[in-house]
């Protein structure tokens, strides 16, 4: 492999002009690492360098060059990644996607919105509101993910228990292959049963198959009545009952959060409001929106009804906006509140009607550890987000015997190491364990069939990638 | 390529036992051809030979047998298909998964059903009736179809307007590759993120990647309100243009289905029924299907309400069960009244919103050829089965150059050959123009990791793979 000497450089320069390749380590700094938590993260190699192209055609030529010549290219959409899926830990063209982030159309008759790789979350909520009755639903959380980060990563989010992850809601792609290749996959269609399904693997690859250089993403009729309730219960087994009961009645909320009580009373606190529920031991954040007033009104009483059955102790309902924005408030600044007194942070999902149990033994597992764990799940969608914490400000030396052991639990339940935030670099050794090694050759291979010398994202969902 | 000789014959009795292992061509007969029309089909080799597994370990052992001596398997499920997908061209080992036929699981906390792959629509359809307020909504025509047979193709049909394709419906799998591994995929979990996604590979693949010996699948709430609404409009633009509208209000029909009024009429004609529909020259059919009886009044009403704003002419709705019968035995039935004249038919899907433009024009092309060509689609999810007719009984001199000039005119439209019914053993050809050689050689890549001899279902799918 050769490192990315000055005619590498050179060439990246007469592609997308000298403006937009960047050298110099302070200039370059923000381009090297994502939100993956630091106590985890992979040393970034500081030799990369950034580049930042204008166009599909110029992603095929730098594409090309990088290919010819084996160097290692790791795409950046907004950096807000939780696996360390965008880090250069080798020496690495970083391709930022940032000034692809035209919406080049939002076509209302096919209900479908055709993107630029590089527009933001923000970017399309805000668009959404120049068209009156239609939306886009999911919300992976940070608003500056770019849509070609979320494809690349299959993003999940807490409204995916009404509306589903991200593969639910590409239509199509066009991709730019390790040798610079342009592929149009999918398209404004709806039912396309024409030969292997190629972007479904793209979704989710961690951007190891290829560049997404465009999305045509699905748009819904907008659901304009919203309400949160906030409902106490006295145990988790009672409250994903309720969860269970809501799903299973047709009645689909948009979101179920669950959080222990320390979580959502500490955070209260920090954002300055006061967490209502006292009564009970097991509290859930209910969203639930509608495209009309009449369904919306019959989905809240349903659910006030079931949760009711369930022996829900207190629950809250928040209609007016201020109110449903400071409940949403407490749950979104959770991860500022928790992040100081956290060593790693993990992703695991389990089959959800076995959630309450699950995180019963997964509690009496680290009680063994003579420690406690942070809990926070979409609860409705099996998706638990855990944490190991410092130990007076330090990684415990428990830590991997104890996530072992965690993981060996998940398995027992016919769970995965990861609901949403992707294998990336953190969670490449613990595929191993989750997969069989049939399996995982069969990922090679495809791998192998898509970037033979191993260029895109080298080190990332793989443990072994050959670069040539 | 061994032919199959005495020793495999012998073999095979060894792994099933005798009674399970079909020569005699008598009996195999009904094993060589699935529900392709006679006019295309390809021959089935008659020597090939049928072997009926009961269980996975079964499957294995003849998997590895086949693939040791490099035989041809063509699994067969139902021998539903309508793209010769399950024919054995060269002189195989048919597999039929009939007797692999138990529901093993009803799992109503997780909303799935774990099932043998012999498992039929019908099967499902009927086992539900045993769970109260759970059911499995998509309905891809034939209840013969085996659920293994219906990931296998990622079948489509009516219903999917609402619930979505095959692909949406399945959570987990069993397979076995061509080499006799067994791999796991996916599961009762609803999010998942680990590597690659090799189960939507899989979904689609028509019996080329692997064996499916166990579909996982989800199940939903039950909607048991139901009613069909019939209207003509003064045209399909405009009838076009209501279900557009439908959609995009978010009041989703279970299906919308158009056809020419001449087969609406001759169908009912056929079945000793009245078609209403009079004025007009555009008939479609809503079938509405709610959880509970509220949504479903206002579905319906608003439904009405779009028809009548959007120029419907007639509008008639069927609440009573027998009335909602007789509609649809007249849909159901199309294919029985419209097939003695039918030369080659055809399942074209493009983007919903272009679906009555693309019909105009594809009409003109018919009258090119001084013909007509008869038109029923799943007109709200933009997938259209045309056919070209048989002149004098016989197959026209021009049917393959209206045919290539029907795709380009769909692929013009952003289409594709085929919405619903696969590629399989018809439109391997027809493949390679719609699929750039770039795309195409990703497939064989991909085929190429999963059965690098070629054995699984050869000739279907893709041109070339080659058999060792």
């Amino acid at each position: 492999m050769n490192s990315i000497n000055k005619s590498i450089a050179e060439s990246l320069c007469r592609i997308v002009g000298e403006d937009f390749v960047i050298e110099d380590l302070d200039k370059k700094q923000s381009y090297l690492y994502d939100q993956v938590m630091e106590t985890v993260r992979p040393a970034a190699n500081e030799n990369s360098i950034v580049v930042k192209p204008s166009c599909t055609d110029e992603i095929s030529k730098i594409m090309r060059l990088a290919n010819d010549n084996a160097v290692p290219v790791v795409v950046r959409g907004g950096g807000t990644g939780l696996s360390g899926g965008a880090i250069p830990v080798r020496e690495s063209i970083v391709m930022s996607m940032e000034r692809l982030n035209n919406i080049l159309e939002v076509d209302r008759a096919n209900m479908v919105a055709v993107l630029e790789p590089g527009v933001t979350l923000a970017d399309i909520i805000e668009e959404m509101d120049n068209h009156q009755g239609i939306w886009f639903p999911a919300h992976p959380g940070d608003e500056g993910a770019h849509i070609g980060g979320m494809a690349a990563t299959n993003a999940g989010g807490s409204r995916a228990v009404k509306h589903g992850v991200m593969r639910k809601h590409i239509q199509g792609m066009e991709v730019v292959l390790a040798n610079g290749e342009v592929v149009n996959l999918g398209g404004k269609l709806v039912k396309d049963n024409a030969g292997y399904n190629l972007m479904n693997l793209i979704i989710g690859s961690d951007g190891t198959l290829a560049v997404i250089t465009k999305v045509i993403l699905r748009l819904y009729p907008e659901e304009k009545y919203s309400g949160t309730i906030i409902a106490s219960f006295e145990s988790l087994t009672d409250a994903s009952a309720a969860c269970l009961e809501i799903i299973a009645s047709g009645s689909v909320p948009l979101a179920v959060e669950y959080q222990d009580r320390d979580l959502w009373r500490g955070t209260a606190r920090m954002v300055g409001r006061k967490w209502q529920l006292e009564k009970g031991d097991a509290d859930i954040m209910i969203i639930v929106s509608e495209p009309d007033e009449e369904k919306f009104y019959s989905t809240c009483r349903r659910i006030y009804e079931v949760c009711k059955k369930n022996k829900a102790c207190e629950q809250y309902f928040a209609g007016k906006k201020s109110e449903q924005a400071d409940l949403l408030k407490i749950r979104s600044q959770m991860y500022e509140f928790s992040r100081q007194r956290t060593s790693h942070a993990f992703d695991m999902a389990v089959p959800v009607g076995q959630i309450a149990a699950f995180l019963g033994d997964l509690r009496k597992l680290f009680a063994k550890y003579d420690t406690t764990t942070n809990i926070t799940a979409h609860v409705a969608d099996g998706n638990i987000h855990n944490d190991i914490l410092l130990i007076n400000g330090k990684t415990a030396p428990y830590v991997e015997e104890l996530k072992t052991e965690m993981y060996a639990l998940c398995f027992s339940y016919g769970g995965t190491i990861t609901g949403e935030h992707g294998v990336g670099k953190l969670r490449r050794k613990d595929l191993t364990k989750q997969k069989s090694e049939t399996e995982l050759a069969l990922m090679r291979g495809i791998k192998h069939t898509f970037d033979p010398k191993g260029i895109l994202n080298p080190d990332t969902l793989l443990e072994s990638t050959c670069l040539v």
